[in-house]
């Protein structure tokens, strides 16, 4: 009895072995890409949520390597920048390639197309979906799509605006329809048939396009519109889905008690750092109506699975991580960190059923926000230390405190923080290890997305 | 032919397994802490040394994890702070237990002494090293040899200075000899009977404790004395070794053109800032006649591995990552990085040749620097935007610009940049892969090694 016991598990697993042999389920890949989402802000995001002993359920994948951020300038691409933006590397991941700041898919100075994995995978016949917090005119689910000279060329109204921070070779006049180009980021993601789109942005889809509104023309195509939380959960099996949930980005889901954020420190007449209370994270009322981003995430999965022999190719971003980082609003980041983490988990839950599919969870670059000490630290140094930027602490869940800084740009009216230019890091599961070197770059990962899909690498 | 040219390396590959089974090499461990390290500071010096394209040798180890840093507070053990120092990150690494800021292998708030890693390999007859460019008596070296409520304890003379910023239990007096102490640190490493110790700190040995000369009581201990790197290149074999190669910490290999360091912008009239211009980092001259941490490192493991059919545990420092980052001397940080990296290459090389090797390479706690934009990235948005802390651009080998900012601390005259509270990375090799989780904590990291030395975990 107790051999058989010792048997049966491994008889089990072998016949188990056997019968997915002669099923094989097709291949799919969920890319989770957590914008700005650097180790140092899911450390923060971790800590506020499971303490110092916790763990994020991205970080519970089997699997973890470190990408190399890479970006070429646009006035010289044998020469690389050190920090990156989301429209250069989101490029990079979906297509393999590397181009320089603001750039949706085409590449640095020749301003050529560089094809995408989503493109590839539709070609071959697979379903696609992009799931967004942001705008899905955004650069990170265009550059999945889209071909664009700069990020900014959104919707139809964007084409003849001049960009005035952008080379002369990154204005939007190159897109435009009558100059031969394929049109804004909004054109184009209608125009690539794909078939879930979940996210916000439903001011650049109000607009019409030699004559005709976009969002007619979507329905046209097939699309199911949806702009409610209760249209995504109720909506029947079968179409495809276009949903824009919120004119811009969406809601971010947490704020600050009595909407706090990091502050630059006060200093009384004698030069002294006046630090202000510590505050914990609350609920956005704002959000409310609005689908989380694991609904968005469930949701298209259950759309690209259902009665699909071919697999399929999915990106989910968590967008608001980055924005939020910018805007030196840390319960606005954690709360989408959190976000994020809950859409990773319904993709590690859809992966038990699913046993083919690729997960791959990373970030496009780093961001500001560091942890660093809390004021008893500071003042024991003496009363004229103190942290030069955006400050503020916060009372985690489990009840201590914790600071972060946010310190990369100064001036209050400012535009507000800069990215970093910090390796990030790579979460996977439905791989073997051997293939995941321990320090990889952004084009290995499009490689190895595309190798589980079985699709050619780009040639262009 | 083609049959046996594919057949050759699997029975080679045999045949070796059955050869290291018959004779089983010692196990040994070589730990190489660098101090700040995080994944941060690493890209800045990979970037820097080998550009957008390159790898540093510790970023090539087969294997990597990311560990969580761990401290308790003094004034309530059990609750977490999320920002470290090296004292206590360093004695979780040696112990396997956690501990609060500052404290030296002993407990917070009831200040019991924590064994560790070092002393249970000596119990269990292995050989023993610890090597740094720090001072032998700084945090992080101290740890694996020395108990002391602080880690400003050491040497006799500091016995009896009160620590203004410490708490009252952890002041020195705690460890005087008179009052049962076991003395500063420099007695306890000398005391602990140690193989190798290779660092600077000569004026903390240079002092008496009980009418005793301590570089005497070495001698007489039977240590080899050195002070010069000749001295230790010439060095015979045999007997223990105390290398003192600096009065305190080790001079940092490399520093900036005209000994440039970050610094805060420089504001016009106008408000408008005035970036400072490029610079590359060039040798210090001052580091003339001092062993690199590489020649030091491969001492130790020449001296720890002769005629050694037990094994060995080895602690390697790089110490000065930190302090330099501290002084926001980003050449200082990176050629201390490159230091430490290629002493990490001389320990890859020593495992080839001694294959039950492990190789652990980690950080002990965050530090400040970030990479971030360039000038022209902040020109272009306007005229008024600029980072707020101590910035530098810098002429990367490539010939590619990088800038790097230090912002956690403000006063021009303050005490330099903080600490950071991300996680810290964690490079392996000599294991097998199975038992290194995605995530780990320090304590983790102590087991690790404790099961390849099999030596039993600490039971206080």
């Amino acid at each position: 009895m107790r051999r058989l016991a010792r048997v049966a598990p491994l008889l089990l697993a072998w016949t188990a072995t056997l019968s997915l042999a002669a099923e094989q389920p097709p291949a799919s890949v969920i890319l989770f890409i957590g914008d700005g989402m650097d180790e140092h802000q899911v450390t923060l995001a971790r800590n506020y949520l499971y303490g110092a002993e916790g763990a994020l359920a991205m970080e519970q994948l089997p699997l973890r390597s470190s990408a190399r951020v890479q970006t070429v300038r646009e006035d010289d691409p044998g020469q690389f920048r050190y920090v990156a933006d989301s429209a250069n590397t989101a490029t990079t991941l979906a297509t393999g390639q590397l181009t320089s700041l603001g750039r949706i898919a085409t590449s640095a100075t020749t301003d050529q197309d560089q094809s995408t994995i989503l493109e590839a995978a539709q070609k071959a016949g697979l379903r696609t979906g992009l799931v967004s917090t942001a705008s899905l005119t955004d650069a990170t689910p265009a550059a999945f799509a889209a071909h664009t000279a700069h990020r900014s060329c959104q919707s139809p109204a964007d084409m003849a605006k001049a960009i005035g921070y952008a080379a002369a070779t990154q204005q939007c006049m190159a897109d435009q329809h009558s100059r031969g180009g394929k049109g804004s980021i909004a054109e184009q993601l209608l125009a690539a048939n794909i078939d879930v789109l979940l996210g916000g942005g439903k001011r650049y889809f109000a607009q019409s396009s030699k004559g005709t509104d976009l969002q007619k023309a979507a329905a046209s195509q097939g699309y199911k519109l949806l702009s409610r939380r209760r249209e995504l959960l109720e909506k029947g099996p079968g179409s495809k889905l276009l949903g824009l949930f919120a004119p811009g980005h969406l809601p971010v889901e947490w704020i600050g008690e009595g909407n706090r954020r990091a502050q630059p420190i006060a200093l009384n007449w004698l030069g002294e750092p006046q630090f202000s209370e510590p505050f914990a994270c609350v609920d956005n009322p704002d959000h409310r109506g609005t689908p989380t981003l694991k609904e968005m995430t469930s949701a298209a999965l259950t759309r690209l699975s259902a009665d699909n022999a071919k697999g399929f190719f999915l990106m989910v971003e968590g967008a608001a991580i980055d924005k939020q980082a910018h805007r030196r609003n840390p319960c606005g980041e954690i709360g989408e960190l959190r976000a994020f983490d809950l859409a990773v988990q319904a993709g590690r839950e859809f992966a038990r059923s699913h046993p083919n599919t690729l997960i791959i969870v990373t970030a496009d670059h780093g961001q500001a926000g560091q942890i660093i000490p809390l004021p008893e630290y500071f003042l024991a140094w003496g009363n004229r230390q103190y942290p030069p930027g955006y400050y503020a602490v916060l009372k985690t869940r489990s009840g201590e405190l914790m600071a972060v800084s946010y310190a990369t740009n100064a001036p209050p009216n400012g535009r507000g923080e800069v990215h970093t230019g910090v390796n990030v890091p790579v979460y996977l599961q439905g791989i073997d290890a051997a293939q995941v070197p321990p320090l990889m770059d952004q084009r290995q990962l499009n490689r190895l997305m595309r190798d589980h899909l079985g699709l050619n690498a780009a040639t262009d």
